[in-house]
């Protein structure tokens, strides 16, 4: 679901392209209901951290996601590690990495013990750079949330957890 | 959400990739949570659909999207609402449509009012393929969602429309 692509950010969609709930109709069965009002929330939460985070930080996010694991893992990541959790391509993150590089944001490491090896991590500017953005993307998705009530904020918490676990079984199951 | 990006599609990640909720830890905002929730649980489903769709129909997602479209509007559309309804740039759109017009599954009408916009509907041949694999998907959405019991499901699309209708409000009021 996550988008690497960078060129998709350019331009925020119009609200009903964001609804795919619309595709269904009412005889629909009740699980392909549910999915496209899954997936449409998410798309309108998603599409409005992006346009925040262009517009508050000229940040992009798999740029955000990226800087995100490495200050998860203060001790570095292998990019093979670093691609694994983002979810794109080893040339997407490679390039993104590069500009991090490029910005003083981000630095190389060597592995002492493996010369062929090295790790990536955020340098003291860009662990700031992300806390900044951090606390302020913590707001936003707070903001956004802000009209449900906490017991609704609660309960969908809680079937989401039991949906997640079985889907990870299943998941599980298949592989 | 929704990535146009046919690169992305090669490969499936691990599922620790499509695990962001693991980005969270237990002091975290409740929302901030809730909302890592729903994006796992909405990669994890489409990262699935994705997988099916390829080996099953030799499909992508945004195909399949745009197929979709087109079958809901038996009319036609024109590029401009097919983008729209889409959330992918233009340039992405016409690449997609001329390959289906290649297939001989989509093709392009010119409006008789004005010669220089053009609608683009499906053929006979596009409408029979769609269908069959919006058939499949179906099933597989209904299988994804079949370890939830009813009563969960109808429970999640009642909290997930309060959220969704909250959010639209929020977006209306922002514009």
């Amino acid at each position: 679901m996550r988008n690497p692509d960078e060129i998709a950010q350019e331009g925020d969609p119009p609200a009903e392209a964001l609804d795919h709930e619309t595709r269904t109709v009412e005889s629909d069965h009740l699980a392909l209901r549910l999915w496209l009002r899954v997936f449409s929330c998410t798309s309108m939460i998603e599409t409005d951290l992006r346009r925040r985070l262009r517009q508050g930080f000229d940040c992009t996010l798999p740029r955000f996601d990226l800087l995100a694991q490495l200050d998860r893992h203060p001790e570095g990541l292998k990019m093979r590690d670093l691609s694994r959790r983002l979810m794109v391509t080893g040339g997407n993150i490679t390039g993104l990495t590069d500009k991090l590089v490029d910005e003083g944001l981000v630095e190389r490491c060597g592995d002492p013990r493996d010369r062929r090896v090295y790790t990536i991590r955020l340098t003291n500017a860009g662990r700031r750079l992300f806390q900044k953005m951090a606390r302020s993307h913590e707001q936003w998705v707070i903001e956004l949330f802000n009209d449900l009530e906490q017991q609704d904020k609660v309960q969908l918490f809680e079937l989401l957890g039991t949906l997640k676990s079985r889907l990870r079984t299943r998941s599980e199951t298949v592989r």
